[in-house]
């Protein structure tokens, strides 16, 4: 019966070495976000220096080219040398993430992130002459900012172990709350430095607080313990009350009162110091993120070692006592084989191949499960963007009205927003 | 304001590598997938033959050693045969799957799987010297024969590519189906060849019909146009119609009429006979995957051809028009590089990098939203597993049970089953 059949220990060698395989293979993945970290810092790094300058430019050109010249030179300079840390975080990763098959969406991302950041000096020449409006020059930040962010989303995506992933879906909602506060901020100085608040801008700064409140809600969930006590004295900071009264001007103030236009560089101020402690919260979770990819590196590479030299000595034990059993292709081995699998060799030593592989599948299941909960917050901030476009198409309105609308259809059916959202999208199809 | 900046050709470079590195990632992606067909095509073969094993092993205890002796010999040669075809496809895919960063669950599987084949050889021995009984070897087998389906169902879920995933979904499912016919075989078998079927043999029949029907139901929704209309031929066949029949008698019959004996044989012909068949649609599924892969291989690399061409005229007409903006740092260029993005060097082409950056990601969209329903299939398994495993935890009840249970939840509730896994899970955190 033996015939065409493996030697023995070829045999069971394969299976040991399917199981080591499996831990090499994540030891890589925990190598692969270690450098991804990097990647992930430089980021967030460049965003906050792109908000700084989006800033800067808006009261540049809203002042007629007369205030913040100095500043947004200086600013110039350091992004550009953000971006070229970015560049280099790339270059170093690139070869890796060509290599894993399933970064080709996140290989597009960067793609996009790297051509947008491509037109930067053609608009700040533009900015320079006085060509661009203080629209253009908004749209393309935010554009780009977004590709940026997307880049780390779309990382996240590709992690499979829960506490990193965890992070990283802590990582982009502050890093997108941040992106929506700096964007109240732009709103919000367009508004006091006219001295008005029109229909639309009013609604559009609901929009904004209320987007970066759901962020930081998913952050929150996810977030390191540092990072929290961050955020909450963020929210405890008497800033906070000050930029909730300016908040509720801009919502009531209607377009026909007027409002002192000192209040812009107050709002300014402010927002920039919120952002400025956001970005410190975003460092505080990336270190977090560091610190658990070294950790959990240090743990796989000790539990490699430990199975190694399990593996080596059930093997040696299995050659020692049985070694009949290597070289004979009979019904003696057939039985050893048993032995090995059930009790015998494996009840010796305290521990047999069988737990070993049993253990890793436990721990690969516990891992997938925990996983999930990471997974469902990037799905649902994946479908709620479908949704909004979705909704956009059909019912041709902007993004806010499409976020709006959104809100409203989950307030009226008693449900949470990512709920409706996927009732949207699964609907599509039939709608359509 | 360019100091400090890598110069302009480089930077337009990166874009374009990363452009073209998304396509090289998705070329890596189906060459790995073309070398996974032939792991999933041994798989798919070496559980064929140990279903026939199992049938016959039982058979064979079954009569006291007195029938098939001679083809459970010959099973046992092929079969070894089998294994060894699916340790060379495992060998010849090892090195890729290791640096696959996400595939530690599927090489965990893997070894699960080997481990579970290293005891067959003890088993069989057992067999032969009549000191296994009919329901340890029946367990052994189907445990064997799960984990190895279980390889193929996580090779499904690394796929990225919407068509190959959903011909992986519908092989997965045939064969789970393939496996429940198997098993339907089996109790049919011990329930005909005694003459009785009690409760539980009756209740278990009707399990493995109706989880039958739900693998084929997922099958039908993703299988390529010959295994379907191979499936048709199936269905129609009128061997379905006197299967039907022995069923009811199976599960009417009741513990104590009894029924003619010679049904045993009659039953188990038809039952193999329909196994064959389904292993025709198995391998018709196989084919088509083999063909799909090298399908969208050959689409892949023309296209990054067409690309690279793209790109070199592109960059070609850059350098040619504009030479003096190659080397110059300073405001000349950096019109040019706005003209680059947006009309200029784009327009007179035709095709602008921004266009090739945009259709990547629109193509990479489309095919995250084709792949969806692929992944809701197999993400509806896993959660109905999870589900029955918390059911049978919970109530100390069998898989069986938990299987039914579950089915009237749903029945009750007018859900459709997946819906009523995912609540009972999601519920599971709490009630625990």
């Amino acid at each position: 019966m033996n015939t065409k059949r493996h030697p023995r220990m070829t045999a069971t060698a394969t299976a040991a070495e399917f199981l080591m395989a499996s831990r090499q293979c994540e030891i890589r993945n925990l190598e692969y976000f270690l450098q991804m970290g990097r990647l992930v810092q430089s980021v967030g790094n460049l965003v906050h220096g792109l908000q700084r300058e989006r800033g800067a430019t808006n009261l540049y050109l809203g002042s007629g080219c007369q205030r913040f010249a100095r500043e947004r030179t200086a600013m110039v300079k350091e992004n550009d040398q953000l971006a070229a840390t970015f560049r280099q975080a790339l270059a170093d990763i690139q070869e890796d993430l060509t290599t894993h098959p399933v970064s080709s969406p996140l290989l597009g991302h960067i793609a996009s992130a790297l051509h947008s950041l491509d037109q930067l000096p053609g608009l700040r020449q533009r900015v320079n002459d006085q060509e661009a409006s203080v629209s253009e020059a908004t749209e393309w930040f935010c554009d780009s900012i977004h590709q940026l962010i997307t880049v780390v989303f779309e990382a996240a995506e590709t992690v499979a172990e829960p506490s990193i992933a965890g992070l990283l879906v802590a990582m982009v909602h502050v890093m997108n709350g941040k992106e929506y506060c700096g964007q109240e901020r732009a709103a919000g100085s367009a508004g006091f430095s006219s001295g008005h608040f029109d229909n639309a801008l009013s609604r559009r700064m609901m929009h904004l607080v209320e987007a970066q409140e759901r962020c930081f809600e998913v952050f929150v969930g996810f977030a390191s313990e540092e990072s929290l006590s961050l955020w909450q004295a963020l929210r405890a900071h008497p800033r906070e009350l000050e930029i909730e009264r300016m908040r509720q001007m801009a919502v009531s103030v209607g377009p026909y009162k007027s409002l002192d236009k000192d209040m812009a560089d107050r709002w300014f101020n402010l927002m920039t110091e919120r952002m400025d402690d956001l970005k410190k919260i975003e460092d505080s979770v990336e270190s977090a993120f560091h610190h658990r990819c070294v950790e959990r590196y240090t743990e796989a590479r000790h539990s490699l070692a430990h199975q190694e030299t399990l593996l080596a000595s059930l093997e040696q034990r299995h050659a020692s006592t049985t070694p009949v059993l290597v070289v004979c292709d009979n019904g003696v081995e057939v039985g050893a084989a048993d032995a090995w699998a059930g009790e015998g060799v494996g009840q010796q030593s305290g521990r047999s191949i069988f737990d070993l592989v049993q253990e890793q599948t436990r721990r690969l299941r516990q891992m997938s499960e925990e996983l999930q909960s990471a997974k469902e917050a990037l799905e649902d901030r994946r479908t709620q963007e479908k949704a909004v476009l979705l909704l956009m198409e059909h019912r041709n309105i902007s993004n806010d009205e499409a976020h709006r609308l959104l809100r409203k259809l989950a307030m009226d059916q008693g449900k949470r927003l990512p709920e409706v959202a996927r009732a949207l999208v699964s609907m599509a199809g039939v709608l359509s």
